[in-house]
């Protein structure tokens, strides 16, 4: 038996489950190496040795001579769509594709990194002693009011406006920008559910349905609950 | 005469430079709204009637019918290099290929994040009353030596590593990847001078050789000084 041609290193409740989904619906063989977080939350050193980064999603091509790694969600999106023939990327010159494009940028590029400064403060807030908390609290609440919030709202309620009018992110048809929305949505709903619409909500429940996503289901421990 | 078929919504002393830069780059005419900044430094309302993001850059393509938006800057360039030939992005299938993309994503998914953060602190930090100063000083500087320079600092360290090389990101070519990292280093340079390596530098000073980033260097505060 030849060995699988992708491996995905995958660290425990991450973004990476995406990659994992993506490679359910390609229907690609591929072998996924578990990284457990180290108690700090950070991604363990041996992270370090698959990629210099040392970040998870990771994925080694074994089809490449010599092997090679890729790393970064949208990178790895395009990289495995460009390789395995699929239906997950709309056309070139359509609607549909300019959507795509924006949502598998927008998620990491406008969306993600405010909600993480969020998880940020709370972990912040945790350990801080607490005489000081009160006044911490009040200075990161101040920043996202003014910062982070507003952006969260805006690309929600931007995203949630589209889907009044098709079904998935980028039209009516199910695409890789899907995927790479799922987590930072996800977050989302933990974080700021104030901002998730019910389109978005109905999106997220309809995505799980996916026999793809049901087989990396037990990667999410928020679906577990 | 008519009119240019991309219009160009640029705020100043933003992100939004890349943009201008790649229409010089692929010799495509557009015409440039600029913004000015609200004193708060965010950007003004008035870019919420191009896009309901309210952000910048954002494209407006008139050779669509309707004319229709794109907003995101990594979406604006995958957009815009799938729409007008050129050689800013690698072949298909090639090592090149594969660290383009890399960037394209990781300058804003994983570069910019942390560097916005620390811009944040550092506003946050001029706008507290001085006798809360201190400990919110402290807490922030826990929070960038645990999480946000460790990932600064990887980041650069592989791109400088990669550098040693090839002349510019992906390999021996300029791409479009080089314009997407630019005003993130240029940042970098700026607030974390001390990951920023030598062939990183001598990079930066490289691009801003180019012709077309001539052209548009009267948009960009720190080329002035």
């Amino acid at each position: 038996m030849s060995s699988p041609t992708i491996v995905l290193h995958h660290l425990e409740d991450s973004r990476s489950i995406r990659i994992a989904w993506l490679l359910e619906e390609l229907d690609v063989p591929y072998e996924i190496k578990v990284y457990k977080r180290l108690p700090s939350k950070l991604a363990p050193p041996e992270l370090l040795q698959v990629h210099p980064l040392g970040k998870s999603p990771v994925i080694v091509d074994n089809s490449a001579n010599p092997p090679f790694a890729v790393a970064e969600s949208g990178a790895i999106i395009e990289y495995l769509t460009e390789k395995f023939p699929n239906s997950l990327v709309p056309a070139r010159g359509t609607q549909e594709k300019v959507n795509y494009t924006y949502w598998l940028h927008a998620s990491e590029g406008t969306l993600a990194p405010p909600l993480v400064m969020k998880v940020i403060f709370n972990e912040t807030l945790k350990n801080v002693p607490f005489f000081i908390s009160p006044i911490i609290g009040l200075v990161f609440n101040k920043i996202s009011e003014k910062v982070t919030d507003p952006t969260i709202e805006r690309v929600l309620a931007y995203l949630e406006s589209e889907l009044v009018f098709h079904k998935y992110a980028a039209g009516n048809e199910f695409t890789a920008a899907d995927i790479q929305l799922y987590r930072t949505l996800r977050n989302a709903l933990v974080y700021t559910p104030q901002f998730v619409g019910p389109k978005t909500k109905e999106w997220l429940e309809l995505i799980r349905q996916r026999a793809a996503f049901k087989k990396v289901a037990y990667l999410d421990p928020e679906v577990q609950k």
